[in-house]
């Protein structure tokens, strides 16, 4: 295998374990690793049917240096990641959101990144009270009732990480942990995980200075970055540390169309696990392709009719007239509104019925 | 100077003039320039005196593809330009506020980077109706009512970036566009610009993939970025750009204080404007230096017993204990609260102070 390598010792480990070796455990890990302990636990005890997704989400970060100034960073605002949990939700699985920090949040993420954020949908009382304006009562109603509703019965947990490091390591722990439910783990690697990475051993203790790499040339200061590669820790997810028969889901985000399929099947092959979902950037909303082993390649796209606008991006307070819009439109109810249907609405319960078949799979042997 | 260098047809231009010849104009730009003229006349039309503040914030990207998925980013929420805007707004200048999109914004940033978002302050109401909960009412209606006056005033207006290419861009355009002001124009520049970027005609088309960068090693396959410097566009500003007898306040973060003063005092003396303020990445939030050359290096410091305790960063929804703890506390009314007392409170009346002298300089000329 092309992870496997001799260490000092003349013993064979593989690339994830090496990692793990010279990269320092983060310090937030274990207070992470008691809460999803204690989450995992009340599930196992309250319900013994219920199913548990560990959806990661959003970009992880390589930074530059040891205090860390400048970074290398997935592209990511953490859409799928947060629109999926709460589709997950709405599926009777309890999620654990282990999610870039500040990225996207479920429920919260309907008023997160629009224009102004929600001060616009709030109004002063003629008694001077805070109140919500009436136009975006019925909505904020949905969501709040969706968001209590997870909260009051403990079904979501928000653990966050920054670096890939810390990434890497609270996955490693929460497949550990969720072994007591076995088959009933369901994971989706929706986050952007960085591929290479600087050991620590050649981090630059401060803020690199732009000063200090000429290039001899007198005017033209250059700046090289020397990347090492992050190890193929899915194939060590799957293999070790995952709970027997549980199912992984993974992603694929490529730019050229003409890659696509043939990177998505390449990384079903070389890591067999159950599914991978493929993505291009530009139709991202729109579309995706399962990969798996059984069924082959199978497309899943939302009717044009009911693809969203594009959001403009373009943020101002100058006239009035642009504020009051709604945010991206979303379809909390499963197909009642009139402008966008999100495509995590048919992505979840196709994932639901193939753990169906994993679970039942299962429990037949 | 070292930035100038001749051209193709042995004309001498300087790095600045360069870099937008070889960097193609933002789509966005135009609609940028737009806003910001009716803005910047709107003030001039209805308020001789009216001063305005371009507050830049956030970190720029250099994207590693066309097509972006990976880029390289600079630390920096949006904390000091969102919190510095709102005491420019209190100090009654107007403010165009140049951000990192979906960075940090003025009054929004109260709650956007909570531990579960705004929505921990919502109820519902025995009538069905969302409102908001009784213990948060009065800071949301000081939050609030800030907002909605400079709404209604027109006093900010939010332009937002990305790359470090937009960036530099809606700068130069905002400098140009702020010449009817003259000297009543300060350029508050917060923003974490990066120092290098990948010139256009090295830009891979698609997202880099890692398996073609084979080191010969077979199983390490690295990475390297080599990356040009941006020109240093400050001077450009401060010679070029900007109104004649403007204020230009830059800042310099790094993380080593050996180095701190001496870096901040050979930035102003480089691009002989008007101010540089020093920080260190780890005690940011509670001093900084201001360096200018009348009077050398000041100390500006909160002290101890009104710092804000340091936020966890650890979310989680598992008990219900942690969640109503307000975000960061703040001091919207400059002194009413108990905890935590923002050092923008302490910077923007002492630049608004050199402001007044240097207004009256021109005035005396």
């Amino acid at each position: 295998m092309a992870e496997t390598q001799p260490d000092a010792n003349g013993q064979t480990v593989d690339g994830a374990s090496e990692y793990f070796r010279n990269t320092q455990r983060p310090k937030q890990l274990s207070k992470h690793e008691a809460l999803a302990k204690e989450f995992i636990q009340y599930h196992v005890e309250t319900n013994p049917d219920r199913r548990i997704a560990i959806v990661t989400s959003g970009g992880t970060t390589v930074p530059l240096e040891k205090q860390t100034v400048r970074f290398i960073d997935n592209f990511s605002a953490g859409t799928r990641g947060a629109t999926s949990a709460e589709y997950f939700l709405q599926a009777d699985y309890a999620v654990i959101f282990l999610h870039r920090q500040f990225s996207l949040l479920p429920y919260s993420r309907h008023y997160s990144h629009s224009t102004n954020c929600f001060l616009d949908f709030m109004d002063e009382a003629d008694d001077g009270g805070v109140i919500v304006a009436d136009e975006f009562q019925a909505k904020m109603r949905r969501v709040l009732q969706q968001y209590q509703h997870a909260k009051k019965n403990r079904l979501l947990l928000l653990l966050p990480f920054t670096t890939v490091t810390e990434y890497l390591y609270a996955l490693r722990s929460l497949a550990t942990l969720t072994k007591p439910l076995g088959p009933r783990t369901l994971f989706y690697l929706a986050a952007a995980v960085s591929d290479f990475f600087i050991p620590a051993d050649r981090l630059e203790e401060h803020k690199i200075q732009s000063r200090e790499t000429a290039d001899g040339k007198g005017s033209g200061k250059k700046l090289i970055i020397d990347l090492d590669p992050v190890p193929k820790f899915l194939k060590t997810l799957v293999q070790q540390w995952a709970p027997k028969g549980s199912m992984v889901v993974s992603f694929k985000l490529e730019t050229d169309p003409e890659l696509l399929v043939s990177k998505a099947e390449e990384s079903l092959s070389r890591y067999q696990h159950d599914c991978v979902i493929g993505n291009l950037l530009t139709t991202r909303k729109w579309e995706v392709v399962f990969i798996t082993r059984d069924r082959g390649e199978k497309w899943i796209r939302v009717p044009k009719a009911r693809r969203s606008k594009s959001f403009s991006g373009v943020e101002n307070m100058v006239g009035l007239a642009d504020h009051k819009k709604e945010p991206e439109q979303i379809d909390l109810e499963g197909g009642t509104v009139t402008e966008g249907m999100e495509i995590e609405t048919l992505i979840i319960p196709e994932l639901k019925r193939m753990h169906d078949d994993v679970i039942a799979r299962q429990e037949r042997h």
